[in-house]
């Protein structure tokens, strides 16, 4: 069966168990080598790179539907999901399939509701579905290399802007870094989701004074350097400090 | 018209021109005698109180529909609308409508945007719609004296929430406050939000290290204890931190 005809069929079942112009639109970053990633995959129809969203069933909660929609679409099933934004722009998915008719259940409009979440790349296989060619980690300094579909390019700016807000209220970096870290690895993170360099007497004062983390009685071994010291996030002041945010008042 | 044969007559004419499942919900909070109050309306179908939402036209960008319900339902034209988020639980409006049969517009499954905005209550008189026997500002500790219907105290709670972490990181107040005001007031303004008190040596501080307040040459006159300083906002200044946020690091 051609991706063409795939869809097709796709879509007469769609109509039956999908709420109409609703859709939801995970966008997971990673962190690896000091950069940030994406997961996006490709499409076997027209092969170009999405986000990997889907609908919402006629009889599930939304907060449910985007979880079975990530797992469904890329085996992810432990990440924590928050809605960051709408996108409800006339026009913005309709296009993709201009090759159908009107009767498509793809082809109507839809607004769809951006999550956002935090993975460490290195905790699950991802698995793609029959839909797509591939289910890829891009790091956002390569999302240019790729040709992304829709209003997708515009999905990930706006969750980057919600992470580089919400790294001045909530901790970060539970869910992205290993277990064992080192301060420069930790001030790297923040660093790429700032978008610039800190000062690291600065950041290490500050990070510290937040209360999130324990020095281990280990070093990081084989650089070129002094063997800097490995840290491991305090779970409990952790969970304290997202929940009660880093409050400036 | 009975109001029920109201929303029976405005159900043949919703299907026509909105977008099915999806509604918007603005929460417009303002600040008034030292309290904060949001915008209800109260319905004259079952006398309960609602936000001043709506739906979607088929042919308007989702940012559009919410300025519009806004001016229909309550007459503000000028209030600056942020998405904060979605509610979309299975049952969490349908209830309301279960005089009336499934075939009902208002009666199907809705997903709701929530919008939040701060607006100056003197700035505007409000103008109810047909729908409605009031709308009116009601003070946040005043909310367990009146029926909510639906999830519509979760929705407010909600926005609080979101309000409560945006002044970590925005200016707070622009919309909110007269044109001159007192530090006292800007503080009280800081701990009605926060839902604390706050130091005023630390708060004044902080507050003028932020660089948005400018002292004007005038005190407030008439108090019982020396006439405090007035102040007002450095438009230039104040834009400048929305725009890039207070950022801690």
């Amino acid at each position: 069966m051609d991706s063409k005809q795939q869809i097709l069929t796709k879509s007469n079942e769609a109509k039956e168990i999908f709420l109409p112009n609703l859709s939801a639109d995970p966008v997971i970053f990673g962190f690896e080598n000091n950069g940030l990633k994406v997961l996006m995959l490709q499409m076997n129809y027209r092969q170009k790179w999405l986000l990997p969203g889907g609908y919402v069933r006629k009889d599930e909660n939304l907060d449910d539907a985007v979880v079975r929609i990530l797992k469904d679409r890329a085996g992810i099933t432990d990440a924590y999901l928050e809605e960051f934004g709408v996108f409800g722009k006339l026009k913005r998915s309709e296009f993709y399939f201009e090759d159908f008719d009107e009767t498509l259940f793809h082809k109507q409009r839809f607004i769809s509701i951006g999550y956002l979440a935090l993975y460490n790349p290195s905790n699950t296989t991802l698995v793609k579905d029959e839909l797509s060619d591939a289910c890829e980690w891009i790091y956002l300094d390569k999302l240019d290399e790729i040709d992304i579909a829709m209003d997708h390019r515009e999905i990930i700016e706006k969750a980057l802007l919600t992470l580089r807000e919400k790294i001045s209220i909530k901790p970060i970096g539970y869910n992205l870094l290993p277990e064992k870290f080192t301060l420069s690895e930790l001030q790297k993170l923040y660093e790429v989701i700032l978008g610039k360099e800190l000062n690291r007497g600065n950041f290490y004062r500050k990070i510290k004074n937040l209360g999130i983390l324990k020095k281990l009685d280990e070093q990081r071994r084989g650089g070129a350097h002094k063997s800097p010291d490995l840290y491991t996030f305090d779970e409990e002041n952790y969970a304290k400090a997202l929940e009660n945010g880093l409050n400036n008042w």
